[in-house]
């Protein structure tokens, strides 16, 4: 029998209680033993549920148990969790974790630390939810050079786009009915302006590069910006807009950044509709693959982390290799990223030189006409570096939108 | 350096050899040392490519070099790749194959001979071509009961289908364009009455069952039988027509089948086109999962057979356990199923009591129209058991199509 702690109890730590308990006949029989939960901590008490029973306070408890080989971390946020963690490595305890903040933090140091101490540090529900992504990159594509991860990481903000593209609805009444329904936060802001997409992309390219990409690093925007009108823009092109999180490999270089950008039918990601993520991977010779699942929600999550639990205890004493090391990834600049760009501004009329000051500024440019929008100029440009791209814009007053465009 | 050999230099044995060629470096970095292909086996001669070097036609010498640790078995058929395998496990080289014939005929008794002699048989390129499913069975999805997994597991056929679907072709003259362009063989049969799916989706089968199931004991349909007016139907119903391999665990048991199905947007599967392959997972806590990627083709496939090489380097001596025993699985019966049907037939007018012995036999129905189809009759009935439909059936003469519905 291998004992295992969870810490937080959350929504995904009741769910790993949960999943551990309907599903212990399974478990048991892929570990080859028994997987017992020991201890849940939490500060709250539970009266009436029966992880009462097994409920401490004080992390040190659990700490000092050698029987704990096996710790679940669902608190979330860095501290006090990044404390919990390290401690636990050191003693030799392996984590499992679906907090993504602290894994995009400090997660080439906890695989260090867990590495010396023949322990593991496991994060598979840190990206993608349900979805196996990252056992799948590290063990699975491993005959491949990988020149492209990207996708839909957030379900929050691909229910907001699939309902304003379906509904025709506006930003803001799409978030407040997300809201009602728990698919968003009161406080939304981690969702809906890229950080939560931002830290996930930051993690797949840290394993991708097997070097540390700091989150800081990567150029994000969220979705607050986009509009009804742009997709009725979307639709007549047959595009989709997506918040997406992209790293590149060009000419060498991964480039990464966080953005809506509009895509079309050919994108595997173009489908990808509601809570659903996906995340694609390119390799140079297995081509596109695709990891289709439930990127939120507290038995996929789950799911995720007892999956981590289930090696861990497999591997007990033992480390599992995973390329990703504290030097700095050297990834491209966001200014050298080279974009086609959808851009929508005030038609000033014929009197007017604008046409012309577009060609000057973009050259021929592909204009676009959406049913029933009057009164504004809408185009995709060629492929044009950012920091170009932004330099020209300036010439133009009364911008309304601009997106990026992946077709 | 570890050695390797590979037995057939085909589509995929000369993959291997590029992929193994192309990707040396990053291969190198995943396995810790370098993988060097010592031998290719076949029994043809090619002057003028470097492969000519390490070219034998004699597998003895092969099996008696204790050099070489690996084997990529890519011949393809029964024998005498069943014999070579069988015989380099015995000798404690690990095996990789994308042969699905011998994995779904012999996999769980090679497994064993593997395990004995603490070598490793994988076969993660003979289901999905280059989309890592097996792996993510054996070692991702183990916190779950996997109550279903059914997937587009043939390109031929799904290219075929798409074909029909997006230009309104005939299937004979879909079958000879993708003939012309190399996405059929000369001999379709194995791709279009469905046989390759069948051993696929019991490979599947057996790993999620963790015991033998015969493709011998699921009952397969092709597409030879569906037309282009099936698909005005399926267009007027906003659903698509796909190859399926299903297996469904109802009340405790598996359910499988391959043949045709009407399936609508909801799954995820209605999207993938083409020659690509998706495999949905579904789990008890994770809900759906799918995986997507090009399910044949020259490098995805050698990049599967690679990755499991990889995965046999990084395991030498060591048995990697994978539960398929060669019990027999209890898979349910064929006759047990149930289904929705889709069913067309002559239109007998009003003066017959047709539509009467409709309602008999199937009880109230839904009646479907397709723009310009005149003087049939097509309805969806209930879900019924597949015996009493076919006994029901019978008291209809002149249908034109049976199909079944998964919405």
């Amino acid at each position: 029998m291998v004992n295992v702690a969870v810490l937080g109890y959350g929504t995904v730590g009741s769910g790993v209680v949960e999943v551990l308990n309907t599903n212990k006949e399974i478990i048991k029989r892929n570990v080859g033993e028994e997987l017992k939960v020991k201890y849940v901590l939490d500060l709250r008490e539970f009266e009436g549920d029966p992880v009462q029973e097994i409920l401490v306070h004080d992390y040190d408890v659990i700490l000092k148990d050698k029987d704990v080989k096996i710790i679940a971390e669902a608190m979330g946020g860095e501290e006090p969790a990044y404390t919990f963690t390290k401690n636990a490595l050191l003693a030799g305890k392996s984590v499992c974790t679906s907090n993504k903040e602290l894994v995009a933090k400090h997660g080439a140091e906890l695989l260090e630390v867990a590495k010396a101490n023949n322990a593991n540090y496991l994060f598979e529900a840190s990206v993608g939810g349900g979805i196996p992504i990252i056992r799948p990159l590290n063990d699975c594509i491993t005959a491949d050079e990988i020149t492209e991860i990207s996708g839909i990481l957030n379900g929050t903000t691909n229910y907001i786009l699939t309902e304003m593209s379906e509904k025709g609805a506006a930003f803001d009444d799409v978030l407040k009915e997300a809201q009602d329904k728990g698919y968003a936060e009161r406080n939304p802001e981690a969702d809906v302006e890229g950080y939560d997409a931002c830290r996930k992309i930051a993690i797949l390219t840290s394993l991708v590069t097997g070097a540390q990409v700091d989150f800081e690093d990567i150029h994000t925007e969220g979705i607050t910006k986009i509009t009804d009108v742009d997709f009725k823009y979307a639709k007549a092109m047959k595009a989709s807009i997506k918040l997406l999180g992209i790293s590149r490999k060009i000419d060498g270089k991964f480039y990464s950044m966080v953005a809506p950008f509009l895509i079309k039918e050919n994108n595997p990601l173009y489908h990808v509709s509601g809570v659903f993520n996906g995340i694609l991977v390119h390799g140079n010779m297995v081509d596109d693959l695709m990891f289709y699942g439930r990127g939120a929600g507290k038995r996929p999550t789950a799911s995720a982390v007892v999956s981590d639990v289930v090696d861990a205890a497999k591997n007990l004493g033992k480390h599992i290799p995973v390329e990703w090391n504290r030097s700095k990834s050297e990834i491209g600049k966001f200014e050298e990223c080279k974009s086609r760009f959808f851009v929508r501004m005030k038609d000033k009329g014929l009197d007017d030189d604008q046409m012309m000051t577009i060609i000057e500024a973009f050259g021929d440019v592909l204009y676009v006409k959406a049913e029933g929008v009057v009164d504004e100029l809408a185009f995709i440009t060629n492929e044009i570096r950012e920091d170009d791209f932004s330099e020209h814009l300036k010439k133009f007053e009364d911008v309304y939108s601009v997106i990026r465009v992946d077709f």
